[in-house]
């Protein structure tokens, strides 16, 4: 790898896409000495700002897709959301591409998911295609309202969900477009206690390694805060829970991290949702864990042996900035850092719009309920809910 | 700080050099949300592999810096040999800059240090400027040998520092040139039991911390060894080091990253040299301490209140990567992270020349033995003097 010019890098690991999975996947691909290239629309995005092997291009553009991997060693994602003309060049680009578009497409598309969980004998809501109204209400019929609708394709952040609380709503959800290729997927509302997430790395050789599983909260459908490990889980469901990760990544030959979005029941857990990438519910393990999500899903995907996945403080609490009055996130560390010196805050960068994932805080300690309330006075802080 | 086209950064930070120090600065400044740029030599060095908006110019001619400070939001350094005219412009540049040249003199020159420090009444080694061989050798009959003579500017990793054993040595080191600006200095040889450095970072507020002091080792002059916190150092001469070194920033107005190179004398410490900047002695930081010396240094110059420097762990270990056998480091992480799942590792993607610093690697825990064990063993095999 010893490349002209006078430097000596490892090799070069190109994502597509450049949100804030690919800015923060910068440090540890600094610290590694690799070369880390992002395909990016436009120069304005979180890791376009500070990546200096910057593409700007269409992801959605099989040529563009195709040149960019061709100049990379390994290719990867910071998102799923792949043509499926992107995913046939990717296929035939000669290069490796993690995860690889057989296995992305689990992730994609939330029927091919719940067939292949099904297959596998991994628990899951009750699910079905509906590809009628009347589909839709004989499902309902069987699992009692409310139930979900939701598109199978191009949903997230609680995109393309929608509750249906009697018969006569169903035709409202039917009226919204499908995305292409979509179908609609009915599911049961599950009762349960809270959202889990289980999080694996995986490499091509078959190595994994599994985080300590979290508690996530969801606040209309965007993650607002996640606590690891997740408190009073009966350590038989956390295992449970580690091993259906464990098994959907082998299963699904899912390369790099796996987040598998979980219900917790009270005496089981069902599978929510799947990503094949770093995942919001892992950004507290830049601090919280001696080896970060971003940092084994780039040695996951360059085949290198994967690092600890263990937590090196008792609890760390992560909070989401979601955008809310205030514009400028910067004039809020004066009185954020002064009133706490060991919180971590991370900006993406990101021009603040309601409700848009522009940022997010994390702290880790021995005790539960302060961390929660600092990580929840600095996220009222930058949203400008409170002002002291 | 709302910029056109779209993002929303926070201020720029320039910092004038790119090496490692620079190149490790950037995860903070990702994080933090604040705009990073450096000015490199060429594109090879550290940071301007890594850093999106990087200046090509050299560092020493007064009108590059002087466009590339007014840039800036603020100016800062990653070394402090700057020349004498460029100090001036910095002067003038109307934008702050940390530390200022009027501080930076006293990392610069070794000389202007020890008379600045003998005036604080701050313990130094005893030390004389010496103009002739006359005056080395009047300075020796007082010191005994042997002593020490360095030029008092341009020095650094050992260079421009000899040993004289006996007076017919000192013609021999008078032979070579000095450096521009500079005198000899002489200093006794210390007999200490070990080398400690104390680091703090101070705000233009004056806000200071004080990082734990810790234990150093060098060989053949390099830094190759540190651990955090210094083994076995009694409380009392720990909290001495720290209030020398917070003195000295506040007393010589340093604003970043101070780092204190001490000589430990087992019922005391006196001062040896001075950097204001990130120091090699504070990597261990990024890992192992609630805010890394690169963060802070950042939050200083930004006058943003300060991060805690506690230490998370017992023990902190870094081992320096020199040079060695081995051209390509990254082939060595099949072994080296198959070994040690804990290690962290930092390659700097510099070219490897023998005994150059090109990476470092740390391990945090309680096992201090264990740690340096396991540092010793994975630097042993990037530098090739072992290859299981």
């Amino acid at each position: 790898m010893n490349q002209s010019g006078g430097h000596e890098l490892g090799p070069t690991v190109g994502m597509i896409g450049a949100g804030q999975l690919a800015q923060m996947s910068v440090a540890p691909a600094t610290a590694l000495g690799i070369r880390f290239k992002v395909l990016a629309n436009n120069l304005e995005e979180p890791a376009a700002l500070v990546v200096a092997d910057t593409t700007i291009g269409s992801k959605d553009d099989p040529q563009t897709v195709l040149a960019f991997a061709q100049s990379c060693d390994v290719v990867t994602f910071d998102h799923e959301l792949l043509t499926p003309a992107v995913m046939e060049v990717l296929k035939n680009c000669g290069k490796p591409v993690y995860p690889s578009p057989q296995a992305v497409i689990y992730a994609q598309d939330k029927l091919a998911m719940r067939q292949a969980l099904t297959d596998l004998g991994i628990p899951c809501p009750r699910w079905s295609q509906v590809d009628s109204e009347t589909d839709a209400s004989i499902f309902a019929q069987e699992v009692g309202y409310p139930f979900i609708l939701k598109t199978s394709r191009g949903g997230y952040d609680g995109k393309g969900v929608w509750f249906v609380n009697s018969e006569s709503e169903i035709s409202a959800v039917f009226a919204n477009e499908l995305p292409p290729g979509s179908h609609w997927l009915a599911e049961e509302k599950v009762n349960f206690t809270r959202e889990l997430a289980a999080q694996v790395a995986r490499s091509p050789s078959d190595q994994c390694v599994a985080y300590p599983v979290v508690q996530t909260t969801q606040r209309n459908g965007i993650c607002s805060q996640v606590i690891a490990p997740a408190p009073d889980l009966d350590p038989q469901i956390a295992v449970l829970a580690q091993e259906i990760a464990l098994r959907i990544a082998r299963e699904l030959d899912v390369v790099g991290m796996l987040a598998v979005e979980l219900f917790d029941t009270g005496d089981g857990v069902l599978v929510n949702e799947l990503a094949m990438r770093a995942h919001n519910s892992g950004h507290w393990s830049i601090e919280g864990a001696t080896t970060s999500q971003f940092e084994n899903h780039l040695r996951a995907v360059l085949d290198l042996p994967l690092g600890s996945p263990r937590a090196i403080a008792t609890w760390s609490v992560m909070g989401n900035i979601l955008g809310g009055d205030v514009p400028n996130l910067y004039s809020a560390y004066r009185h954020v850092f002064a009133r706490d010196q060991e919180l971590h805050v991370h900006l993406y960068g990101k021009v603040v719009k309601p409700g848009r994932k522009v940022g997010h805080v994390t702290a880790i300690g021995s005790d539960l309920t302060d961390l929660c309330n600092r990580v929840d006075h600095a996220v009222s802080y930058f949203t400008g809910e409170i002002n002291e």
